[in-house]
């Protein structure tokens, strides 16, 4: 395997040298062979699918794995888009005259070597492999063994048809991930997709720095001045538009004063929800007592923990004791509360009347996504492009030596 | 410990909410203190400075030890400048408008607790906390013990004349820095500032994420096209005039065709420099023959090794096989072989016609430097105050829910 990897980062430095009209190319000529080969995608994906359900996978698993026409357009259509992104590479950050004749410049440039270890949908290999071709980067896959088949003749297909050599790897056996986490000369950063599990797996195993998060532990807090109709409307929504994904909020924070008025009208809201509280939300609703357990769960499940909090400092306190730093978000009509709680909250995303579910890269407006990071260096939130980037410098002169400035001076002027 | 570690961290939520203005008036106050207690932190700095000599510690050493008015007034100095420095925290990065009434904004805001280990210079410390300070990050410091006394005394004028609490710790043992590495729960990023070795035992023993590099193995290749004289001038600028730092060359690459006419002068122009070459390097001029450990060691140390190349390519993978993607240079008058030289050369900073010496903060004009990273995420190349930083997203809305979008439409418009 660590030919392999070497391979891949030959490449990667290959590949940071391309304009976006060659690596635009190569997008749409991977769409292209992926329409000519549906039906060869699909009897592969077939083959996984029919293993799985002998081997009684989870239903949600089965459907994650399958795929059919209508997913394959949406795949094509994904790997379109990427080509039609802006591509961040080359962009100039800053220009700074040091001295005359002596011009640095920052640039954008591709990272290097991305490692993806992703579990089921086999739609992620082509995801995270098109933005990595987009952004210059070369990329080692590892897929769930329980879509083999398809992930090989994806693979197969991607690097075929991009007329690029050897910069999309595939690795396939467990045995392969222990290694591939063992390569941080080679591989500059490791991006899993998949399970809490998976990705805490990954985190502690690896000096490789890992872009994502494990937990998605998000709140809402209604204050008290909040609008209660629109409290009861966006905790709905954020608790069950589609509970099983990170942005989902797990724990309600009402304010003392409007407790007695709101939480019975959440929980007829809420109903199908299993609701936990605290002592002071047991004696106003019914509902299971929490646990200090519960505040740290992300159950992804119709369940919702429920406290009463004296004050906004106790619900931004227990936000940051409690949270993964994910998403959070206050409802009320008071802004010195709201700029208080979006500042004062340490998540990636700190919102103001509206649902915990736009933290999001496609809902944010970044095109396709990476995933979304908790970590506090480098990219944070739903991450889109710029997550695979970095910059270098470039210093243009014209014989200029270091021993000079001993008596001259710079200029730093900045040029951009 | 952990005590510290955990009041450091509530410190830093708390910094993070200050404006400008008062972190400034902090900054000044450090600054005043300093300046009064000038004959206590003197008092201490002898303690430590007598404790070394008596320990027969490298006179080197001693020098970066020893502090004088000189010193003090240069390390007041820079505190003011950090004042003066833009502050980074709460520029609005990007601002989208999602919908109607959907607003998502990127804003920058500090990392939270930083962790420094550093050795010898007690200017360090004064220079990373009120870099910290400034960007609003809370700093936990492990000085070396060669400098106790004066980091004792530095770190109690600095937390007092603040008047900010606990946003600066300092822990004094080796126990305590395995300690440190094992907190990555509370500690964002660590900055080494000293030996390979420390850098090394540092990124290899923890989680956090580490900023900085362990090698400088940098390089000039003098092109077949370059200016004879202007090579001469830079590599002896980029290989004597400091050897001990990491942006000076270690090893020089010489196009085939220009060697036997440059050679001889490099060598009489390097007098007192122990010359290493390669076979073809050795039939030119006198030198040591170069082993394949050469190519990858930092000499810090008036030492060259060189070798002959056959052409621009074989240069280029030179570098990026045996560098440490730091900071390498080209001499050249053919601008195609400089862009592709300062494309495909993998390193944070990419040089034509100046020498290697200039990488560094100050000369690139970013005010007091953090670091030099050869990290491949967050920051590259010399590390300023934005190094320091990351950014979250605010989103505010008018009670808006995802559940409207499934027949709603995101308007995505681009305000800043």
């Amino acid at each position: 395997m660590i030919e392999q990897v070497k391979k891949a980062k030959q490449a990667a430095l290959k590949l940071a040298t391309l304009n976006t009209k060659e690596k635009n190319h190569a997008l749409f000529k991977i769409a292209d062979a992926i329409k000519n080969n549906e039906q060869t995608i699909l009897t592969e994906n077939r083959k996984d699918v029919q293993k799985a359900i002998k081997q009684n996978l989870a239903k949600a698993l089965v459907k994650r794995l399958e795929l059919n026409v209508t997913k394959l357009h949406e795949i094509i259509a994904g790997i379109k888009s990427v080509a039609y992104q802006k591509d961040p590479i080359g962009e100039v950050l800053s220009k700074t005259e040091l001295d005359q004749g002596l011009i640095l410049s920052k640039i954008i440039c591709p990272i290097g070597l991305i490692g993806v270890i992703f579990e089921s949908r086999p739609d992620a290999l082509v995801q995270i492999s098109t933005l990595c071709l987009k952004s210059g980067n070369a990329v080692i896959l590892k897929g769930g063994s329980e879509a083999e088949n398809t992930n090989k003749i994806l693979f197969k297909i991607i690097g075929q048809a991009s007329g690029l050599e050897n910069w999309i790897q595939l690795v396939e056996t467990r045995e392969d991930v222990k290694e591939l986490l063992k390569l941080d000369e080679y591989i500059n950063l490791m991006i899993p997709r998949g399970s809490n599990a998976l990705v805490k797996y990954i985190k502690n195993n690896t000096k490789i720095p890992v872009l994502g998060h494990a937990d998605g532990i998000c709140h809402a807090y209604i204050d008290k001045k909040a609008d209660l109709d629109m409290a009861i409307k966006i905790v709905k929504d954020a608790k069950t538009q589609y509970c099983a994904v990170c942005n989902a909020i797990e724990t309600l924070l009402v304010h003392k004063n409007v407790a007695e008025d709101i939480l019975p009208k959440i929980a007829e809201a809420l109903e199908g929800v299993e609701l936990r509280g605290d002592e002071a939300t047991l004696k106003i609703i019914k509902a299971k007592k929490t646990t200090d357990k519960d505040w740290k769960t992300e159950y992804n499940d119709l369940i919702l923990s429920i406290r009463v909090v004296k004050d906004l400092d106790e619900a931004i306190n227990h936000i940051n004791t409690f949270g993964s730093h994910h998403t959070d978000t206050i409802i009320t009509r008071d802004s010195a509360a709201a700029e208080e709680f979006m500042q004062r909250v340490d998540s990636s995303s700190t919102l103001w009347n509206c649902s915990t579910r736009f933290a999001d890269g496609f809902r944010y407006g970044l095109g396709s996504e990476v995933g979304i990071s908790t970590n506090k260096i480098h990219a944070r939130g739903p991450v889109g492009l710029e997550g695979l980037t970095i910059y270098k410098y470039k210093l243009i002169g014209k014989g200029h030596i270091v021993a000079d400035y001993d008596t001259k001076k710079f200029t730093h002027k900045k040029l951009k």
